[in-house]
């Protein structure tokens, strides 16, 4: 069964779902939506998706979204189909149960601003506000002193595979390093810029960039 | 096994865990922390927990944290033991993960800053910023509105059963009600205000608030 994935390809939480699916072998469908033009925000799509964000799935007739959610259900689903995205054990799940979180809760909201600001402000015509980035930039910084930590001892960051918890980092990271000039904070972490020097050279996000 | 619990059974995020333990008839040892002192940025901790925040838990040489992750993990654990939080099926699952990944992404940022700013601003004599808690009001109402519109057809937010998706809501809605002027933002809404009723209610949640 074809999964239909809401949501223009080039979106950054779609990515994560795209990444999930080549890694997982699994088909799709694409279905687009002008968010410029606020189709998330239309009726028919709010019915799909009450929050009116990208992306959702449909699979038959079962339909979820939150892109984290998603990529836990086919993790789980297809547990034995391409690449293993849980670990073996239940203790391996909860690692990488805890990095999601952790990206979810302390990466990502920081990066988030940043992104936003420095990629979208300029276009949009608003001014930056330098305050609010000192402070992302710090709150960022430590959590990435954390990882490279934790990278220094461990090839990725739920052990030594290659999991959903790092997987979940790809789309907003790379963004931070191709459309913010604060890519220094990656590169100049050792570990960190190995780390996502592996994660990012994976052919499912080549893929995924080239959709 | 009794799973050890660091921090003090009063923080917010391991009651989150509490509440799951006591759901499922784990048995927990809290090993306290004064976070007033800063017991949490001691060294020692900081080797459980890199972040320097509670809760961690301790399991035979198992140590986890991220509350969220938590109670993932002993939810799955424990499947058939206690409440069942996580649904029969997978796609019930999946529903409890988007509901979860609803409430750490959209509804807890904004309630969070509420909490933080109203309860704790005064006592430490800061100043509210009024136009960030106008903000994150607005923000929490339109999150309740799609609640409000989810619990007017379904019982729990993942369904007919009670999950963590639910449970995952009550140590900082808890906070709006008690310790804030922002409780009309509950009780105003006919659904959401039931829903609270019924899962603040629950015995494991008034035995979590007694510890």
């Amino acid at each position: 069964m074809t999964v239909k994935v809401y949501g223009p390809a080039y979106a950054s939480a779609t990515r994560r779902v795209l990444a999930c699916f080549v890694e997982k072998g699994i088909e799709f469908e694409i279905v687009p939506l002008d968010l410029l033009k606020g189709e998330q925000k239309n009726p028919d799509f709010l019915k799909l998706q009450p929050f009116g964000l990208v992306p959702v799935i449909e699979d038959g007739d079962f339909t979820l979204y939150e892109s984290r959610a998603i990529i836990r259900y086919y993790a789980e689903k297809y547990a034995t189909q391409g690449t293993d995205l849980l670990g073996k054990t239940l203790e391996d799940r909860a690692i990488v149960e805890q990095w999601l979180e952790v990206e979810g809760q302390n990466y990502h909201p920081p990066l988030y601003t940043l992104v936003l600001q420095l990629m979208y402000y300029p276009k949009m015509g608003l001014a930056l506000d330098h305050k609010v980035l000192e402070e992302c930039e710090e709150k960022l910084g430590k959590v990435l002193d954390i990882y490279e930590e934790r990278l220094s001892k461990s090839k990725y960051l739920a052990g030594d595979f290659f999991s959903l918890a790092d997987l979940t980092h790809l789309p907003f990271t790379y963004y931070l390093l191709t459309e913010t000039d604060k890519g220094y904070m990656i590169r100049d972490r050792k570990h960190v810029n190995g780390w996502w020097d592996d994660i990012s050279n994976r052919e499912s996000w080549k893929k995924v960039l080239q959709l």
